[in-house]
């Protein structure tokens, strides 16, 4: 009967609890952790601010009492504050202040992420947010029914400073988003974070990019804000989405070792230097399958997968998790953006050889009512002709996520661009062509790098 | 200088024509077609029929000037009578009935399917229609501009005659569906085919299962039809869609092999047994790379795979077709239903030993508003682990196609069931889950199969 303790009750955490659970019956996890709301779905807290979901508690993606019946024990509003590894132990303290002390077999750190928290000065006034945890998105939450706010500054054009203007805008506010880079949504290329751009102006969000927030100053019941460049503003509420970085204290002060990307270093088992700690989720670094190297890509999905696995192997198994391929997608209005794996100067860094091209194509036979201009980029290496990357961005119901997904799909077994054409994809007129999208920009990308087919010298005559 | 000769002007042709253009700008193609219509979508038919095609000129995937300037030549209205393959000629007869001979260094005959024509008393009545090739299509467009028909009986419940349902109710007709089988869509398992029934009753569509039809008698003005177990109707118009065979009447007075499935024989090269004659589409038989053999699969994917790889090999390359996986979408009314490899008792008589496990999933988080839920069915082998198929069934607005399509790539490379959830798929709450509904459902058949990873016996410590 082995004592698995966990904690941290976010994806990482459940997932391995219950992963363990069904493998092995007679384990025990427990799971301690420091807020009241286990598996919740933090990636879901823009929707309960837009009023999208009416009560926060359908954010869970499971009930206390599911993850119960489960055979999962929960301790909730306990803070993990040490870890002996000697011992094998776990110091976890109340809301009261009282200690207890957790012992374990295996233990799995999954601690998540915490906020960045950028140089403004005024950053810490009233009506300043940050959004990660359910108790900000309360927070949030209650001063728009108190206050009733008409405006919003929202720093940061990342997924959650995107998905915050949508939701605000939803709510009636007047948004603007200020963004330190020349375009909004970084993660993706440029023509396409002006696809972004456009959508939120056509949704009246003023963007300003290429402003870095400086200062925040109380006026009145307002707050002014002031940027690089001259940029000034005036919101009744600011909100700061920024990123987050590792939330490594407690791993760190129990000799857990960190690596390049200053989260927890761990091997594909999800194996810490310790002995019977594992560690999962936004705390550590993750393995990327087309860079064969650790980067930090704080990701449900990654978590939900590195939980799974370190539930496997503390319970005896020998799993490896497979990497990530940073597979996202962020819907903002209308418009879905989705990527995968590399872009060109993360592939140029990477020492690859990349050739990016960007196609516009139909999701569906345009003679069909309804279709969607979609725009796809495809990297690929000139070298070997292997996939590398994919973004896409169209509407969200021009199965741009999924679509996606055939890319990242192809991407995890090192397919050429070229072969993606080999693929039997569906077609039927309303929802695709005979050559779907993605195999159309695969030609695409094939026809520019000159490498029309594997053996181009043999196949002239 | 190669001479390209190719007969059949729709997908295999073209897509040969464009590819081969593509790869040796110093060959000629030349396409000897029966009609005027070079690569039509014959798959977007029905909803030229429905109306919502305004002008069927817009159902051709390229206009004739499209064709022209990519360098290829059409010799339209030219039906090919002979193949002399001892003298690499071909001869064509105009509408006037004139002879031409045709040279080449490398033929392709592309020259698609036509339609089954069951033994049902009364067929060639007037009234009673098919749906093919664009001729089929003008006839039934002015029989509904001249009659105005209250009432339709169609025959057959699969692709076309699913779409013919849906087409015509949007035309205002009475509609009623006759279907031999027990289930519609018998391309895929009849809890999905009774989610296609739910769905055409709940568009006034009267499905008649289980009833062969034998007889169409004149009534007046309308057409009285008779089928086993005492079925009758009445209707002003008949379309009969029972499916495809292989037009293979011009290769095989020229000598060319057909294949056990009745179809024109040819490798994976697209070569038939007879030297410098390729063959393509729905004329041929097809590489099946789940099956490992070949199968009559006539899908205009495919035609077009087949195209691009005969396209390339008369040009002198060397190219494989990598196989069809039977992937297939149909959307009727607001349900996309869609498969992709073998089902259970297929799997079964191939040697398999399957396990099929249905489930239901959300396409996204359920707590964001429009939620669909969609059937899932995953069939693996028990001894392996493989994935050997899948099917996807609910609205069209869940992805249901482009959800089919992981599974079609993950099949492409033989995966397993488990290893699905390896993918680093991409997550929203608005479009997924942090394990994708296609994770999901592999998950359920991993449970179901008592394989849950692939060394269950070292879990268990």
């Amino acid at each position: 009967m082995t004592q698995l303790l966990i904690v941290g009750g976010s994806d990482a955490g459940i997932s391995a609890a219950l992963r363990a659970k069904e493998l092995d019956s007679t384990v025990t996890p427990i799971i301690v952790m420091a807020d009241d709301f286990p598996n919740f779905s933090i990636c879901g807290l823009p929707f309960f601010l837009s009023g999208e979901v009416a009560d926060w508690r359908n954010l869970a993606h499971r009930t206390k009492e599911d993850i119960t019946l489960a055979g999962i024990q929960l301790l909730t509003n306990h803070t993990a504050t040490a870890i002996r590894p000697q011992e094998k132990v776990v110091i976890a303290v109340d809301i009261e202040g009282n200690e207890k002390l957790l012992t374990y077999d295996r233990l799995l750190v999954g601690t998540g992420a915490l906020s960045n928290r950028p140089h403004i000065a005024g950053i810490d006034l009233p009506g300043v947010y940050f959004l990660r945890w359910m108790a900000d998105s309360f927070a949030v939450e209650k001063h728009i029914a108190q206050f009733h706010p008409k405006s919003a500054v929202i720093v940061g054009g990342g997924y959650i400073g995107l998905e915050m203007a949508d939701a605000l805008v939803l709510r009636g506010l007047n948004v603007t988003l200020v963004e330190h880079n020349p375009s909004v949504l970084k993660t993706v290329d440029p023509s396409l974070g002006e696809m972004v751009r456009a959508e939120l102006q056509r949704h009246q969000v003023t963007v300003a990019t290429g402003v870095s927030l400086e200062t925040i100053q109380q006026q009145g019941n307002q707050l002014k804000v002031f940027g690089s460049n001259g940029f000034e503003a005036i919101a009744d509420l600011v909100l700061v989405a920024v990123g987050a970085k590792p939330n490594t204290h407690l791993a760190q002060t129990a000799g857990i070792e960190l690596g390049m990307t200053g989260a927890i270093r761990v091997n594909r088992k999800m194996e810490t230097n310790l002995p019977d700690i594992y560690a999962a989720g936004d705390c550590v670094e993750t393995w990327h399958r087309v860079l064969n190297q650790n980067s930090y890509l704080p990701l449900g999905t990654t978590a939900h997968k590195q939980g799974r696995v370190a539930g496997a192997n503390a319970v005896g198994g020998n799993q490896e998790f497979a990497g990530s391929l940073g597979t996202q997608v962020v819907k903002i209005f209308d418009l879905a953006v989705a990527r995968t794996g590399l872009r060109d100067r993360e592939a140029l860094a990477a020492g690859f050889d990349p050739l990016t091209v960007e196609s516009e194509v139909w999701d569906h036979k345009v003679y069909y009512p309804g279709a969607h201009q979609l725009r796809i980029r495809v990297t690929g290496d000139r070298q070997t002709g292997k996939l590398l990357g994919a973004q896409i961005a169209g509407h969200y119901q021009g199965e741009v996520a999924k679509r996606v997904d055939i890319y990242a799909t192809a991407l995890f077994h090192g397919m050429t661009v070229e072969a993606i054409n080999e693929i039997d994809l569906s077609y039927t007129p309303p929802l695709g062509s005979p050559w779907d999208a993605v195999q159309m920009s695969a030609q695409a990308w094939s026809k520019a790098s000159h490498n029309v087919i594997s053996v181009p010298e043999s196949v002239r005559s």
